[in-house]
């Protein structure tokens, strides 16, 4: 039953004038579908959407301004399902807008090749970020809404609107985000969260307690609405002032898990189950098997004319700063110089982490105050703006330290599957961080981006390479990141060389090569080092600065490894997921196999000096010398 | 001059019947010495030690018990610096108690071998988890705190005190950790915030609006009490009122960063500076060049008697559970019921992020409720809540999905760094979990725990070796890591068989096999089918199952590739850092150079059925028999 429509032909349409009776029947229609699709297809959150579909029936007849027809439209509000696993109710509102069909709906929801995943992306035209990993969806909600700051000045600002879970609260990225929204005083910021008081394995840690909720969102700077969820009145005049107040809310609903099924509203067990055949059948029956219903919806309130040509792309000149071969400059200062003539692209924007003086984005931050977004220290929060950012058109940077992107994986991770084009610069990597000891130094970072979908990583030995690599990422789709190191080095090339994606730099090659250095950042230097002394043991050595760790220039490196036969990569990382296992990847992927030696950090630091750290973790000149040596000495 | 004590040869003694006086001249000391050191040493975070000096001496003269000479003893108190950069006045503190000399504290800070890196580690015996990345002290003080719960039932229990920086209050981490502190009223817990309104870059969010900050404690359910974080007598009431409220305590300190020095004190731009040598003289003495002081503190509140002997080690058999070969079981079943079976020994604790009834963990919470800790979706939590059990003496497991132990990435390498023992269970890996689509699958899990220093990584392919490992992990030191398959396969190995770490099962050989396929998990078993078909054709196909990735059985790598000539690994994870990178870092270490072939999820992927989905990876027995067709047929 639940495969084919029941709705008769003509449907019901709900538009902004429209009585509540006929929401009602929209909400009803909306659990139906939800029930419906997830039935057929086996699984899916059918429940978890049946509490929020008052709430939803609500929203889109008479608060979200939206053109269904047109979802790049500038003027169009933002609806973020940060519970993304409340997929079914989402698609069933597309259905109501008109812009899928019953038989996509049904027919192809979680199936091969749909665009109706189980957990929403923007494969989707009317989605702007994937959800799913929960706790997500506030955070880029305010990076959307600070963008609708930069491009909507003068007009009427899209309100953006995120339906959350209850059991998300419990993230500490949600409270990273309501803080920002308070701090930002983000008055198109409206959070809706469904408190359904049933998690996946039982009751929240809250349950219905909204006096408790009411207090910490309040005590983050943000407005909080209670409600009854079921009450569309109460949720409209909610929405309502939401909308009106000019300040960050939550709307806090008090709702029941598969509302309007006597047999599982309320009820433990039913999380992420679709319902039965028969159980389908008599849901269906019990909400009133409801008409089929349309909604026209309300118009953009942006003017048409901010239109997407509007969008801040610049294709002005960017000055690359230049430096003068042997001065001693560090990678995330030319990171930052480079940020800096970056200016000129209204379209880039940064996000720091508190660190701005560190990753030296200060300098972007006191030219283009307006352009550069303060997370202080919420890393999490610092991507999901970013996140934001992205999807509303803007390039942005975000940095910190290396080591503490971990903090943000998550986040990284889902910004993959949304699309996202994130430029993330991590410095202080490595032991070469020096006094500061263990807890600040990157060394899974390069493994952790490296495993990225689609990921572009970039690790610069010198600030000509740097600054280069930088102003490239601002052209890059998708996740690319550059390892910037702590200390200043030499500049080891010459302005205005080019430094393309995929490439590498030979930096001495001669024939009779015994054997090849592989590195790429601090280690370069260490390789300059070896390579010396080892010349004047008659042992020639080729190196190879790799800068692109992802994707790498397998061509040079198998040529380097035909060539010699013998191959070193010296790496400041640990020795899992790094530059090492990206070379033996690339030489694997061309069928070269010379002799390989792997230096790479495999104790635990402490603290002292950064060239003493390079020397205690095995990957000094000194180390690259001994090892050299055994190789081209056959051991 | 700051490298010799200027003290003179008698120190003042301060014990809890001094006065305040005697306190205050601590505390000058305390801010001398933290100069001290770190002008020698040319690094480190004096002003952000200055500012908590008053605090901490009031705490260390009169509140905080705690044996000195015996920092094992179990009725200690415990002390975590959050703000792990103020180290110089946390070895200050263990000078003037009297445990490490003014020779150690002056002389061997951030020095090469010192244990007094930059940041505090377990190295020393009165630390009990590294900290340095920030907003992780509290997270950790409530597993401490829990561990204590359940080994002081019937004395009185230890108070954990941690010193927070204003900074850190905006990670998410903190509002997690209040959260959870405040749902199990811990009482003896104690934060204290150092709010001294500078954070690394300039003013932090809400400088020193404690009133903004009473609300969001009191809000996440804990007591908070607004001191003059300068005013002895004030600070020793909250202290008093802290430890016997009864309640969990956020006492919030206004301070002044680089207190006591005019030159520094609440100015910008003084954060992880050293004072240069002239103005470290000048500043000594505006201090009062203070006497040299011992504190010698208060005794420990627990009795003696519960000591170490009665930490809760078990030596109880395990009887392992026991699956039939050919059954379908879920290797996330077998973990479960392993778990429940480790019951019987007492240092077994585990932890879940609100999935119990996906990961399996619910029969153990259900058997042995007291030493289950659910963390709801809060992974940080999780983590830090198990770090903290297992620096009490206790063996935590940990699991959710592996996709969303990239949420505690952070606390999983700080956890390495302070040298805990968990073990961590990440089920739902891999495109394997079918329709629920990419946000919830692990594809980047493999990279990231290899990476972390230390670490054990497991994939099993059954029921036999997942319950078999799960056991294994309760005895293993440092970071072990089980991923899990979501589906039920046919268990392969039967009861009683071993699963060393570090070891692998070759499950088909013959002389004259062409070809090696190399996997672990779910593609094992894509890799017997192919070599059904592979032998059909005529093509012998060996199958290595490394159940252990890391460390890898680089031997039996090494000899089916010596015998076959061809390897092929096959893995359900992204390429970079995975099983194959493993697998040719294990081959360059052995000199041995086989063909090589690898099949890894390297497209995005979308929502489908689980056999559906290793096929669209190309990571199916029909990808398999494709790629091993052609290297045994030389392409």
């Amino acid at each position: 039953m639940h495969g084919t429509d029941t709705a008769p032909a003509r449907a019901l349409l709900v538009d902004p004038r429209s009585g509540l009776a006929d929401v009602h029947d929209l909400a009803q229609r909306l659990r139906t579908d939800a029930i419906r699709c997830s039935t057929t297809a086996g699984s899916g959150h059918p429940t978890s959407g049946m509490s929020a579909a008052d709430i939803m029936a609500v929203l889109m007849t008479r608060h979200l301004r939206y053109d269904w027809r047109d979802p790049d439209a500038p003027g169009n509000d933002h609806l973020i399902f940060s519970k993304g696993h409340a997929s079914p109710l989402l698609y069933a509102m597309f259905k109501a807008a008109g812009v899928i069909s019953d038989d996509e709906l049904v027919h192809t929801y979680r199936r091969p090749g749909s665009r109706l995943q189980g957990h929403p992306t923007p494969v989707l035209p009317w989605v702007d970020a994937a959800t799913g990993a929960l706790g997500q969806g506030i955070g880029i909600g305010v990076g959307i809404a600070l963008a609708g700051r930069l491009r909507h000045r003068n007009h009427a600002r899209p309100q953006v609107w995120i339906l959350c879970g209850d059991s998300e609260m419990a993230e500490g990225s949600v409270w990273e985000a309501l803080d920002t929204a308070g701090r930002y005083d983000l008055g198109e910021l409206t959070v809706i969260v469904d408190v359904n008081r049933l998690g996946q394995r039982g009751p929240t840690a809250l349950q219905w307690d909204l006096h408790a909720y009411v207090k910490r969102v309040e005590a983050f700077g943000c407005t909080a609405i209670p409600v009854d969820g079921h009450d569309l009145a109460e949720l409209d005049t909610a929405l309502d002032t939401a909308r009106r107040g000019g300040r960050p809310t939550v709307v806090l609903a008090r709702t029941r898990k598969g509302r309007g099924v006597a047999e599982i509203e309320d009820l433990p067990g039913w999380h992420g189950k679709a319902l039965p055949d028969d159980l389908a059948e008599r849901a269906v029956t019990e909400l009133g098997a409801p008409a089929d219903v349309r909604v026209s919806g309300l118009e953009p309130a942006g003017p048409r004319q901010d239109g997407k040509s509007t969008l801040p792309i610049g294709r002005a000149d960017v000055r690359v700063p230049e430096f003068a071969r042997g001065d001693e400059v560090a990678v995330r200062k030319a990171f930052g110089e480079a940020l800096l003539a970056l200016q000129v692209r209204p379209e880039v924007v940064v996000v720091d982490a508190e660190v701005g003086n560190s990753t030296y984005t200060d300098a972007f931050a006191k030219a283009c105050p307006e352009r550069f977004f303060e997370s202080f220290i919420a890393e999490q929060q610092m991507v999901a703006t970013a996140v934001g950012l992205s999807v509303s058109g803007f390039k942005p940077f975000a940095a910190t330290f290396a080591a503490f992107f971990s903090r943000a994986y998550d986040f990284v991770r889902m910004a993959a599957i949304t699309g996202a084009d994130l430029a993330l610069c991590g410095t202080h990597c490595g032991v070469e961080i020096g006094e500061d000891g263990p807890s600040q130094m990157g060394l899974e970072d390069l493994a952790m981006m490296r495993a990225v979908h689609g990921s572009t990583v970039l690790y610069p030995s010198d600030a000509t390479s740097a600054a280069a690599l930088t102003v490239t990422m601002a052209g890059l789709p998708g996740i690319s990141y550059l390892r910037a190191t702590r200390g200043a080095y030499p500049v080891l090339y010459d302005p205005g060389e080019r430094f393309p994606i995929g490439g590498s730099r030979t930096l001495h090659a001669n024939d009779g090569d015994q054997v090849a250095l592989l590195a790429a950042g601090v280690t370069v230097h260490e390789c300059l080092k070896a390579r010396e002394i080892l010349a004047a043991e008659g042992i020639g050595a080729r190196i190879l600065d790799l800068y692109s760790v992802k994707p790498l220039d397998a061509e040079a490196v198998a040529r380097a490894a035909a060539d010699t036969g013998r191959i070193v990569v010296v790496e400041d990382h640990h020795p899992e997921g790094g530059l090492g296992e990206a070379v033996l990847s690339a030489l694997a992927e061309c069928g070269v196999a010379p002799e390989f030696g792997h230096l790479a950090v495999r104790s635990m630091p402490d603290s002292r000096a950064a060239g003493e750290q390079l020397e205690a973790a095995g990957i000094s000149a000194a180390h690259i010398v001994t090892l050299a040596r055994q190789l081209a000495s056959g051991r």
